[in-house]
This record gives C-alpha cells, structure tokens and sequence, in this order.
C-alpha cells in the first residue's frame, strides 16, 4: 500500500506543478492564488496545501522542474560521442539555447522565474552546480585526452560558467539580448582558449 | 557673456546633480521629488526643468557621474607603468571594486542604479564601451610586446569584460557576492589564461 500511495501522492504533486506553472504563465505568478489552482484541479485549496504548504513551495517545484529539463538536455548534450572541443561548444551553446527558450519573451514566465530565484535561490544553486558539474565532466575528458589544460577541473568548469553568465542567466539573457557584445560563438571561442594546452 | 553663462549654467547642473544624488541615496528615487530637489537648492521646481526636462534626465546625469568616477580611476590604474598582466590583472580588479564600493551594500543607491541602468540604457552602453576601450587599451599593449595573444584585440576586450560581468554589473555583484563561484582572482586566471599567447 506504501509504493501505491506513494506514487499517488508524486502524481497528485506533478499534477499540481504542472497546473500552477500553467497559470503562472498565463495569469502571472503574483495574481494566481492557491485557490486557482485547487480549482483547475476540481479539489479544495486544502488538498493542494496537503502536497505543498505555500506558494512559494509550488514556484520552487515548477523551477526545479524547468531547470530538470535544462539539466536532462545538457547532459545529453555532454554525452554525445564527438570530439572534445566541439562537444563543450555545443553544451554551452545548448545551455543558453535552453535558457532562453525558457525564459526569454515571455513576461509573465520571466517574472516567475524572477521571483524563484529570489525565493529559492538554494534551488538555483543545487541547478548551477549540476550544469557546472556536466561542463566539468567534458572539461575533464579533455583534460584526460591533452586537448584541455586545467589544473583544477572544478575551478576550470566555474570559470566557464561564470564566463557565459550573459548567455545562462535568465535575467542577463533578458537585458542584454540586444545589447553590443561578443555573439556567443565568439565567447565560446575565448573560453576554449583558456582551457588551451600551454605552449 | 556666452563663457560665463556656459559657466553658470554647468555650475547650476552640477549642483542639482550633487542634490539630487544625495536625496536619491537618503530617500530613494521614487520618493524624490523634482519639488525635493528645488527645495534644497532654494529654488522653483521650474528652475530645475530649465536644465533637466525630467527626473530621468536628472538620474540619467546621476548615473553617468558615478560611472565617469569609474571611468576615470580605471583610466589611471591602466596607464600606471607596471607589467601589462599585472597591469590588466589591477584593472579588472579595480573595476569590480569601484563598481562594488558604489552599488553594493546600499539598497536605495542599487535602486536608482537599476532604475538608472533600465530608463537610460544609452548611458550604460556607453560607459561599458568607454572601460572596455580601456581593457583594450592594456590588451593592445601586451600584443604589441607578444605577452598577450589576440588577433582582434576590441574583440578580446569585449570577451572579457563580459567574461567578469560577475564582477561588474551591478546587480550581478549584489546578487552573486555570498554564492559558490571564482573569486575575481580566480576568474582574472582564466581570463588571462585565454589571452596567453599561443605554443
């Protein structure tokens, strides 16, 4: 009966989640109630508030959702048989593509996202550590092979990260898309280059 | 009488502009009123609209002389003679300070900084031109004498700029400042890592 009613209860929660973030994007996050999402669901906002125990629970579980999908693609992306170099190309490419098909051009989504950041910003570290851990692990192949030189993988794949913060951060994605600037290629090139062997 | 009139009338502009930046800083910009700023300076309301046709335009002068005192100190660390990486290295350092002294750590001061940076996104764009023209002043010079690699040095300084918007934009250095990533040292490796010249 426990993995029946467990699996019930992960079924209601994915109900939910996928509902709110439904409303969250038509309706705004700021002016859809627990109540409106009880009511899509035919249930009391007290069975809602059995799975979730405020809105702010259901705005983390809709952006862990979100960035799952990001984390799903990229690795992959990362894990897909070519060469090194053109394979971190393509997830850094891949994570921005991701990130801004999220995030960019829709208001109502963007100030969700806005907002989850703010309110769960463990949740988008727990996320910005795992993508860095899948760029790691690229950066360590190419380590492994010699086509890479970094001392400290982990450092090498923050500072990759942190160098194509304009390109992955939804924000920054939002403020600077028109903006004068490297393309993103262009970027990536600089960032290939300070993973280059030494001479 | 043209000189003297120049004369008064820029006086005249910085005055409302110190006025202005100091209320902005105690009473936050959206509470500022045009009739504060008069107030304070002893004058009508329509005095202060002869040189300003707007509370945007004041915070427009505001933002654009914070980002000059930038602009200038910057200007000094990347003409003093020292070693061109270690020249670079104190330059990308200095800015993430100057930037972090003045928008960190003072909520209403990040608010009009992020008012400033939405309503007059032109003065933004041209202070980010005016330090990296000034990153790419040192890049230049450590290819001239073969210790930097750039085969588009106006390229190289946008890359990394936009390598270390961590450190400095403003609202990233808010945001970031207690979360896991490279220290500014950490980060300036890797930036100097891809301009090294090539084995």
């Amino acid at each position: 009966m426990t993995l029946i009613s467990d699996h019930v209860e992960a079924d209601m929660r994915g109900r939910i989640v996928v509902v709110a973030e439904k409303l969250f994007r038509e309706i705004g996050y700021q002016k859809t109630t627990v109540a409106d999402i009880a009511k899509v669901l035919r249930m009391s906002p007290a069975n809602v508030y059995r799975f979730f125990d405020s809105k702010k629970s259901i705005i983390a579980a809709v952006a862990q959702r979100l960035m799952g999908e990001v984390e799903e693609a990229a690795q992959v992306v990362a894990t897909t048989p070519k060469p090194v170099q053109l394979r971190l190309r393509e997830l850094l490419i891949s994570i921005h593509q991701l990130n801004s098909e999220r995030y960019v051009g829709d208001a109502k989504l963007h100030e969700m996202v806005a907002i989850a950041m703010e309110e769960n910003w463990d949740v988008c570290v727990a996320h910005i550590e795992r993508v860095t851990g899948t760029i790691g692990g690229v950066i360590a192949e190419g380590v492994a092979s010699g086509e890479f030189y970094a001392p400290d993988v982990p450092l090498a794949a923050m500072c990759t990260c942190t160098a194509m913060l304009r390109y992955f951060h939804p924000q920054m994605i939002v403020e600077c898309a028109e903006k004068p600037g490297p393309t993103v290629d262009q970027m990536i090139d600089f960032v290939l280059a300070g993973l280059a062997p030494r001479g």
